[in-house]
């Protein structure tokens, strides 16, 4: 148990050296003023949107503490709730921050070339991948330290997932408002130029980006990791009586990934020297993974462990990294689903929209093979030593997985910082040389994305797994007599009809997003209308829009858009626990893990897919831009949209959060299930 | 056991009456030349297109016969094979046969009025309903009375399943080849109308809608019928002890269901005088499901049997008919969905299919509800007397649901002999008067058609859930000591790898069919271009169109793109069984099932969304034909064509495939797997 102090170490290690990056990023010289107008107009809305988010998420935090501490009559669960959910908020405000301040400073930076603008934008991404894992585990360590029972750590973890919720689907219903909002008023209706600073929605649309890929893609992955922690924590109190370690055995491997992203990161500027900047972030991922393999293994050896728990980290960490690198096959440019999409557009926007949703449902294939293979792998390899260790093998595989998310979100959020470096380069009206560095900074960040995409989804996948196991260790299941394990039988009706409902949530949850950006997406256009008509002189260039107006509607319309979904995916496995007993409730959290990976991993890919293939006929392709190939493929990208920046990316948070809530009334649902 | 003779008897009278109104039919007016013209183009295609697939069909029977012979050692099983394969062909060959007689025979009566219309049609779509449960209840009495084993009949059920997929996902393959090869050289590129004579492909175009919605669905609905009543069946052994008499009781349903269905019809034609021909065949589904309520309690009273067996039976039929009213309600063109859709066209393309494809994602929630209520409360309401009788009672209200088939089939095949009487109006040149008879008759039968879609896709839900039951019992499985249930634990890591393969199918499957369409159609539209440069004169009017040609192409392209899905749904089952054992095959069963029944809903639901939008706005909403909208509306239209009519469809058969295959493989299963 004195190893546990490892983990808090490591937690602080990581947060001193993102506030180290964060001065270092803060530094650095921030432009002309026009460059420094725009940066603040960008960083004053990220501020509006957090202030409404942070309030909403106020009102909903003190609602279900209250709720938490009626139902066990206790406080310790809803102040871990309370904490996590601060500690989740606190992580994407940094990010936030630092993120809005890079993306000023990388655009000043190219000018003195390449070498000079990528360290700022990684490092500013950086600062939110430490940032998320730090927090993250300094907030379990300390947290397991004072009540040493991870029951209350699941409280933190659903307080994590609070958050993470509001900010992927309220983030991902933001961003696509603003833009469509934008883009219908601006560029349709008056015929100015996309990211025109006369346009009132222009601010909103570039806050978007970060609340969506900066804070959401964050608060998501600490959710997740959070969760494989307290999930496997919680199967490792079943071989607590073998010895305790197990229990604090996934807070150690934590610790090992963040010395491992540290030492990784140490790799990625040198590779820039090449003119790649994606080459130079995947050598930092590839570098952090061996690290980390080398790393677990010593923890396993020292605590002379099974060998076994190794080779589960090992399958999580390779099957992460696969199925990552698959993604970015079927949304690359340059491959076979995104150019025939393209193509299919000269016959039109429906058979470019046909092509690229079968190629984003294709695309599930390897992950879906993947996740089972690690979990057959993960099982069997821990399983060697003893019956008990199979289903904590399969946890400590999500816990491998996810180790190594503080360099995965560092180089996602590379992402958008770039993407608005950019932009802030082009309306700022900077020389063609910073364009070009700007675009080739771009191009490495929509890579990285598309590998972080598919990471977050497969790990989130594995957690679920690992919390749907922990969910049948807490709520007492009758266990199978021949293989000892936790029995929960797809032939039992109860079962079947969780099955079915809980499959049925994912689909219907993202349904309801998208017709909530839809909705959210008229207000918008109406404001912006207002202002056009109503400030004097705004068409001009003489008028001053008011920006934060748009940002506020953007968030507040967002916020309300997300209140039934929200409400849904906490709401309905108490109902189907408390109705159909804890049997039927495994069965619809397996249901929703089945169809929620499904839908998040061929949504995101189709929207991906449809959005370089507009790429790719703006780059000459097929016709070019302005052809009638180009207006089909746009149609694909608007379609898509919605896909792989709401809908999508909210589903991974969604079956974690009915995951949670599963395992938190888990005690109530035993005693007091109507069919038992 | 002496019932047992019921059953054939009533499968007698079905073929009875069956052929008498084909003669009935054949006897009417079949208009002037121009008319029979047409008409007889269409009888030439379809039979050109059952020709091509008759061929293929044998081929692969008896590829899969020897497989089955050798595998088993045996000759009854392939035997039983081959002979579900041709009755079911055969069923399907009626049905269209006097479908393409019924179809100009329908537009000449429209001259004399709706009354005198209306009973061809309804007439003509009765041969294919009646010979479809007539000749299925005849093949399995006759097996079951020969060989006195329910496993036998498996193979006959797996013969109709193979052509049912066929028919099915090659008919939809077919059917929006023609679609979209027609429109894309005669509209876009030469400008001539739809539907012209001149077309070389417009022949195949009305070939196809006889081809996917008379043959396809047919078969489609033999195979759940046959699929429901064997399933039942085999688990009726189990209780065979207690009473021979629940190995034959799904066929007495079933027999009921014959009887039910002709007293049925009866009240169908007397609704027309009201003018409203979609009342009355409404009127004739809402009788033929009171009178099975009422047969099917005398059954179960009569034999003396229990009471909860009847209810069961209540349950199944009961969601059913919901379920076929709720998806319905999603695609009806005078309800919030459609019109929302309609609305959101105003905004351009992409919204519309936001919007579209969001109503159909949501239409799966009525379906999935009422799926899960029916199975428990069948459980639990059959569970009364003993907990053997609760699995029973799962498959019986499958049967329940299944038996008023023959009306439910017979309203639906009057839907494109209709669309088919209309074309042949329009295309002779026939009075305005005429005409809107032959509207007035054709949109009845969208919405039977709408009904039938939701209710097969339940159907063959309910079937699935019976056979996986089935297949539990067949391969052996542990049971569970204390509910005495077999058993499959969600926990098994190798169950939930099976879990998330068989989720991965009816996706995959769904996708390879969408590019299949693709692929196919880029043919098509070759062979079109080819003879509009070759045929002298063509495009005046002087020269004669191949039109056989037209049909070869898209009946043979549609059948070559069917091999590698056709092939994986046979291989994919065989290959986890044999690899991961019969609790993995459980899962990926159990999978399949899940995400088949919400692919199936929400394709058939969202293209049927996308459709009706577009004809609301033909019919004047939003700025009707020709507007900006309208163009909008025509794209989500193309978008939903694959949907609703080739990918949604084939998955119920599909999942039905998978089932089956896994149980007739089963106990070659049980002895080789690798992972036991």
């Amino acid at each position: 148990m004195e190893w546990l102090i490892i983990a808090p170490i490591a937690g602080f290690v990581s947060i001193a050296f993102a506030v180290f990056l964060y001065y270092y990023v803060k530094k650095q010289d921030s432009g002309n003023a026009r460059m420094q107008e725009i940066s603040t107009a960008i960083m004053e809305g990220a501020n509006a949107y957090l202030k409404r988010q942070n309030m909403t998420l106020a009102v909903f935090v003190v609602v279900l503490a209250i709720v938490l501490g009626i139902a066990f009559r206790d406080w310790k669960m809803p102040m871990a709730y309370v904490i996590g959910s601060i500690f989740s908020a606190l992580a994407g405000f940094f990010g936030l921050n630092v993120a809005v301040k890079a993306n000023v400073r990388t655009s000043n930076a190219a000018a003195k070339g390449l070498n000079k603008a990528f360290p700022v934008a990684f490092y500013g991404g950086a600062v939110m991948g430490l940032s998320v894992v730090g927090l993250a585990l300094i907030g379990i360590s300390v947290l397991y330290y004072v009540f040493n029972d991870p029951e209350i750590i699941l409280g933190y973890s659903l307080g994590a997932s609070s958050l993470a919720l509001l900010a992927k689907a309220g983030g991902g219903i933001y961003t696509k408002t603003a833009d469509i909002g934008a883009d219908l008023v601006g560029k349709v209706e008056l015929g100015i130029p996309e990211d025109d600073p006369r346009n009132p929605a222009v601010i909103a649309d570039n806050v978007g980006d970060n609340v969506g890929d900066v804070a959401g893609m964050g608060a998501d992955l600490f959710d997740s990791y959070v969760a494989s922690i307290v999930a496997a924590m919680i199967i490792g109190v079943t071989l607590a009586s073998v010895d305790p370690v197990y229990v604090v055995l996934p807070l150690l491997l934590a610790a090992a990934g963040i010395f491992a992203s540290l030492i990784g990161m140490l790799f990625v500027p040198i590779g820039v020297r090449g003119g790649n900047p994606g080459a130079a972030l995947n050598r930092g991922t590839f570098a952090t993974t061996i690290v980390f393999a080398v790393l677990a293994f010593v923890v396993v050896y020292a605590l002379g462990l099974e060998i076994g728990l190794f080779y589960a980290t090992l399958a999580g960490l390779i099957a992460g990294v696969i199925i990552g690198m698959t993604s970015d096959f079927f949304t690359s440019i340059d491959r076979g689903p995104v150019m025939k999409t393209a193509e299919a557009a000269k016959t039109g926007a429906a058979i470019n929209i046909l092509s690229g949703f079968s190629y984003g449902v294709i695309s599930i294939v390897p992950p879906m093979i993947g996740i089972s293979v690690a979990t057959i792998a993960a099982w069997y390899l821990a399983g060697v030593h003893g019956a008990q260790f199979a289903v904590y093998g399969v946890s400590i595989s999500a816990v491998g997985m996810l180790s190594i998310v503080g360099m995965i979100i560092s180089a996602d959020a590379y992402g958008p910082i770039v993407d608005n470096a950019k932009g802030i380069a082009e309306q700022a009206g900077s020389g063609k040389e910073m364009i070009e560095v700007a675009d080739k900074l771009d191009a490495a960040g929509n890579t990285a994305k598309a590998i972080t995409k598919g990471f977050a989804i497969a790990a989130a996948a594995l957690t679920v797994l690992a919390l749907f196991v922990a969910y049948a260790e807490l709520v007492g299941l009758p266990k199978d007599p021949i293989t000892n394990l936790y029995a929960i039988n797809i032939i039992d009706p109860k079962v079947i009809a969780g099955l079915f409902l809980g499959a049925m949530m994912p689909p219907l949850i993202s349904a309801m997003l998208i017709l909530g950006v839809g909705r959210n997406a008229f207000r918008m256009v109406e404001e912006v209308r207002r202002q056009f008509k109503e400030i004097p002189g705004l068409l001009d260039g003489k008028g001053k829009p008011d920006y934060a107006r748009c940002v506020d509607i953007a968030a507040k319309g967002a916020l309300k858009e997300l209140v039934l979904p929200g409400v849904l995916s906490i709401v309905a496995p108490i109902i189907v626990g408390f109705a159909l007993g804890k049997e039927a409730l495994g069965g619809f959290l397996a249901g929703s893990i089945i169809t929620g990976i499904i839908f998040a991993l061929f949504m995101a890919n189709a929207g991906g897919t449809w959005d370089n293939a507009k790429k790719y006929i703006e780059a000459g392709g097929f016709g070019g831009e302005g052809s009638d190939a180009h207006k089909a493929a746009v149609v694909g990208d608007t379609v898509g949209d919605p896909f792989k920046d709401t809908a999508g990316p909210s589903l991974n948070t969604m079956i974690t959060v009915m995951s949670l809530v599963a395992s938190v009334f888990a005690p109530l649902i035993v005693t007091f299930a109507l069919l038992a």
